[in-house]
């Protein structure tokens, strides 16, 4: 059992024979002893357990060893389905570093966010901030950069804004899927897709045209089917898919997350047909729920715990001025997760 | 946009025509000082936009306004399918009382895992924490109750340990999942259960047991089923179940989780049933996946926002001394959720 009195300065200091002041500069780097002298010392703070006020530290040192994190509030609709991954990613980083996160609440009020950002970092709460779920013109990105406040971000924003980021390629991701339909022997592959405006979504749509162009195929225009990424749309468009007459039938269907897929699921099997045998369905994010679908769904699987770690390290290096080069965008490329919704003798 | 550079504390002097001291010492409430003087350095503190730093702050209070938390990893069997809206709803009942929360790494190895609470508050990092997870002797509970560190648990430990927490009722979540099937006529209702060194299984088994000899029922000790709560399990136990004489066979199953409840989906169609209307399946725990099976399976659902709001309010009060009577355990009652698992004309 670790002790429990909390070992002072002064003790320290009586243990290895100097004055308070003495231990005090040296802990602060303020001061140069005789080697013996400081050996005395950190072997002093070493024994008795010694560990320094953090507040006090922090005021002498101006960094609170301490990252911010907000992330978007997840609905019964749209669960975050890698945010345990994500954090315990980022606080095993941070704390090899001897650094902490610190979370705080979402605020839709875009001024509210912002001002939420800026006291964390002017009070000194926190020394730099990661975030996620970046749009185009990101509020908090234009203002962060503006403001000078150190960041990551897990995402991309406009190409034309320059700071460190990670990024999953969701085009090698679509890439992957719909090579793995062609390889199952399909021509008529169609996507479920989100609206126009969804970065994410076209960069993963233009890994499905990629991979079609690269067959030498020409999607039919129906075959893209774009809507909110939620089960009831994937639902409702495998419909559309399915009553297309048999020429221009899909029998393979690419959903852009796992959401849609489901609702994929659903709609054919209450035509009556045979998920992974007489239609083949994918998803994208691999969430826990695609194991436990029926049949266990074919998805793509995002490194988390790398770009968990990855963020962390990048914003150290920030903080550090570690960071010589321009800021950069790294590209991760997910894994493909093959279950029986696509491959009927898939193990899983 | 909330404005860039930070005002400090003798701009607030000047614009109201006093010391820096004065208003030093008003803000940190050890001075008195006339109505009018007052309200004019609360008027330019407003004006510009003062904000304490918050490491001096700190050092002054002795208190962080900080919070700590941290969790058991989940696994790719078992998700941790609550702590989004667990953490918000903390993170926002902080944010409300001008608290936020760190959130640290979770250590298997428990000595470290003691260590790192010990730290975090003897350095004045957070004031207090939230506990989940928690288990029988949880060495974390002995450790904060003998270092007297402030602390609220999600979760109920020894009988004997008095510390301020709030679970939910599982015993009544099972009663509910136990009278809805009797209700819809099912007699021969079987039980997936966890080992008999679960607290929280017992507690909800306890619920099966009650609600079967309400209805004067003895249930077939071969209907009580334990094992590691995991998919697999239920899939097997299920077919066990499926596979005992009719007279015997159950025609309802209560799992004490999802997952197993996945299980006994799988197994059950494997044998050609009908879930819903050939034999009533039921989880709890009501995690997003539950929606997504087919059949959309019944299942419990905790209040975790009540939960993650009133942990916030107890620690508050356990740190402000408001809290006058000994700790108690707060019993939370959770919902019932009919989907076409159990009844095949629900709606969702």
């Amino acid at each position: 059992m670790p002790s429990s009195r909390r070992v002072t300065l002064k003790e320290v200091a009586r243990q290895a024979g100097v004055s308070y002041q003495t231990v005090s500069k040296l802990l602060n780097g303020q001061v140069r002893l005789l080697p013996e002298t400081e050996a005395r010392i950190r072997e002093a703070v070493d024994r008795l357990g010694y560990r320094p006020l953090y507040p006090a530290r922090s005021l002498r040192s101006r960094t609170s060893r301490t990252l911010g994190y907000s992330w978007t509030p997840a609905t019964p609709d749209s669960p975050n389905q890698i945010l345990d991954l994500l954090l315990q990613s980022m606080l095993s980083a941070a704390e090899a570093s001897d650094y902490h996160l610190l979370c705080f609440a979402h605020h839709f009020d875009v001024r509210r966010e912002l001002e939420t950002y800026l006291t964390l970092y002017e009070t000194r709460r926190v020394d730099g901030f990661i975030l996620s779920s970046v749009e185009y013109d990101d509020p908090r990105i234009l203002f962060l950069l503006e403001q000078e406040i150190p960041f990551v971000a897990f995402g991309r924003s406009n190409p034309e804004l320059q700071f460190p980021c990670i990024d999953v390629d969701g085009c090698e991701g679509l890439r992957r899927v719909v090579n793995h339909l062609l390889e199952s022997g399909h021509r008529r592959i169609a996507v479920l897709a989100w609206p126009e405006t969804s970065r994410v979504g076209n960069n993963r749509l233009e890994g499905y045209l990629q991979a079609m162009h690269s067959a030498g195929l020409e999607p039919d225009p129906l075959w893209i089917q774009r809507g909110e990424g939620q089960v009831a749309f994937g639902e409702e468009a495998t419909r559309r898919l399915l009553n297309l007459p048999p020429e221009r039938r899909p029998t393979a269907i690419a959903a852009l997350n796992d959401l849609m897929a489901f609702g994929a699921l659903r709609a054919a099997q209450q035509s009556g047909l045979y998920v992974g045998s007489d239609i083949a369905i994918a998803g994208f994010d691999d969430t826990p729920a695609a194991r436990y679908v029926h049949p266990p769904l074919t998805s793509v699987r995002q490194p988390i715990w790398q770009i968990g770690q990855q963020l962390i390290a990048m914003l150290l290096e920030v903080l550090n001025h570690a960071h010589t080069s321009p800021p950069e965008c790294v590209l991760l490329a997910p894994e493909l997760i093959v279950r029986a919704s696509t491959s009927p003798e898939a193990s899983e």
